[in-house]
């Protein structure tokens, strides 16, 4: 899957030989352009090959699409098939011209989308919502259990051969436990944003023994009191509340970050709110770097103001040192942005993608279109 | 909780002035002895402090307790309280003599335990399960997600610096998902062993998306299959079936190893076992080291038989050193025995030992006695 296997190189000798195919089947002319600037994959590839009514121009490397490849070729697409990495801005669209109807990005986020530029000029715009949902609800459940059981400090003693020197002791590695016990018959979990991934994070942590969800909502929008105790009863939780932020912080035991960046959610994790956080509690951020202030996570991991953390984004990612201030406390595990990277959610993103172009060119509804 | 703080230390002024009491008042002198080897924690200690009844008498280091210190200390003593390092034997029976009713040891395993030896000599067994299923549970969930989404690999690219060298990519860093999704709709969760460890796992699995499960039970006893259908119907499974060792390699897509170690289970998971497992699959053990041959499995994650394992317990262990085969295999995450490790889990062990002692010699039924 990793392989790159272009359907069209622009100037190899399957472009040359589809020019002649061009020139003798006239019909063939009037395809539809589709630009796609990353190997999706075979699954996804199939979607557009197999129709043959298009023609399939795609970046053939393995590596991120040159900006200036994307000017060149897009000129006459109806379609551009676009990944997080590549910038589509209004120079982009003024390349491909009028035919452009869509611009799909397998992604869930849009800051690489200038969506007012595209937008004003009837162009659609297509995403990959929901798909990820569970990857993304798995890591961050992941990382809570990694961060409380301070793996990170014992796969270390593993890996550098020092297990020998330490014996059996009661507490030895203790952490705490995620869920409830007869020690502690109350386990809180906090939620900043209680969207989908929260909510599927939320079912995935019943059956561990948590017995509360706070979580904090969109300033906004209207509490949501009768959904709440809906949900509350489902799960058979003793506790599940809208609250604010000094709220969450002061009474979960475990705070998952799970809301959308930008301005609104900038360093929403900040170190007053850190301050307040109990000294036994975890915090997990699987949403975007800047929701959290990275040097005020790092100062209260190393005054222990909290146990721990696992992140999946960081601030200013991917380039993450290896002294950055979070990567250095020994108490913060980080992973480099994978919270949706199983094969399957890939694909499953990498379809929709296409989908959302076809249903375009069709005259169908998008799967997924995303309205401003 | 980390520092010891003795009750009793046997040649200390405490213990002096304690002599001293014996003699004023005399009823003092018939207090039963509890001999504790190790600092058990402020809760654990409070049981026997409180109660004034005891004569305590414990380990005053932060280390184990030498063998030496116990022969010294044990003649003459009611109970004996032990952790797993304590090796108890005929020799230290003989020289506890005729007043030992009770040996209580801090741990679900007992392989430190003569225990022919201590129930021949009419001595009870205290011992401490299922106080520590949640956390050796939630371990288990937690190996399976970080061996799938390849967290030992990712980890180290963050920690060495490498992270800016990976531009985002459609595959990168992709692994199995845990759960169903629409591209692979089945995934089954197998079980070497279906005890209360086993199906507290399973119950956790249920949100992420686990659709069937498959066992293997002990082959001396009975297939129940009342019982499988009805938890298979409370937990929603399309299957939840006993098979034998050869269906579970084949069909599993994550294998957890939760049977009690011992001469039955030796090499349970060998080469002939991992060779028939999926590519995709995944190997969690969480029970005892013996249970998997740690060479095979080295190879089948070298030569990607299997997709990667998560083991919290290695053959041999603590002698484990940094060029151990499964030690540098990239997709095996090793951590050095934490599954009970959690401050509530352990402080519930702790606390049921010295219930098990105490129950013994004021004639209670010991909350759990082991019964050979």
């Amino acid at each position: 899957m990793s392989t790159p296997a272009p359907f069209v190189q622009p100037s190899d000798k399957s472009n040359i030989r589809a020019n002649r195919l061009t020139t003798i089947f006239s019909h063939l002319r009037t395809r539809p352009k589709i630009v796609i600037t990353r190997y999706l994959g075979p699954e996804a590839s199939a979607l557009v090959t197999h129709k043959h009514s298009y023609e399939v121009v795609q970046w053939p490397e393995d590596r991120s699409c040159e900006r200036d490849w994307i000017i060149k070729n897009v000129p006459g697409a109806s379609a551009l098939v676009v990944t997080v990495v590549d910038k589509i801005d209004a120079e982009v669209l003024d390349a491909a011209g009028d035919s452009l109807r869509v611009v799909s990005t397998m992604s869930v986020g849009y800051e690489h989308l200038d969506v007012h530029a595209i937008a004003s000029r009837g162009i659609k715009i297509g995403y990959t919502p929901e798909v990820l949902t569970d990857a993304v609800a798995d890591i961050a459940v992941m990382l809570a259990l990694m961060a409380g059981r301070n793996v990170r400090e014992t796969m270390q003693i593993v890996d550098q051969g020092r297990w020998p020197d330490f014996s059996w002791a009661p507490f030895l590695f203790c952490g705490p436990q995620l869920g409830s016990s007869p020690v502690s018959p109350k386990r809180i979990a906090g939620f900043i944003g209680f969207g989908r991934i929260s909510q599927a994070t939320l079912a995935r942590l019943i059956p561990f023994g948590v017995t509360g969800c706070l979580y904090t909502g969109n300033p906004q929008s209207e509490p949501n009191i009768d959904r709440d105790e809906a949900l509350r009863q489902k799960l058979g939780l003793e506790t599940l509340r809208r609250v604010d932020l000094d709220e969450l912080a002061r009474e979960s035991d475990t705070i998952f970050v799970l809301a959308p960046g930008g301005p609104s959610t900038y360093h929403i994790v900040d170190e007053t709110f850190l301050r307040k956080m109990k000294k036994t509690s975890i915090l997990v951020n699987a949403a975007r770097g800047s929701l959290v202030d990275s040097d005020a996570l790092a100062k209260a991991l190393r005054e222990k103001w909290i146990w721990g953390a696992g992140i999946d984004v960081v601030e200013g990612e991917p380039n993450v040192a290896h002294d950055h201030p979070l990567v250095k406390e020994p108490r913060c595990v980080v992973i480099p942005h994978i919270g949706s990277a199983t094969t399957e959610t890939r694909v499953g993103m990498a379809t929709l993608a296409i989908e959302n172009a076809i249903a375009t060119l069709t005259n169908q509804p998008m799967p997924k279109e995303l309205r401003l």
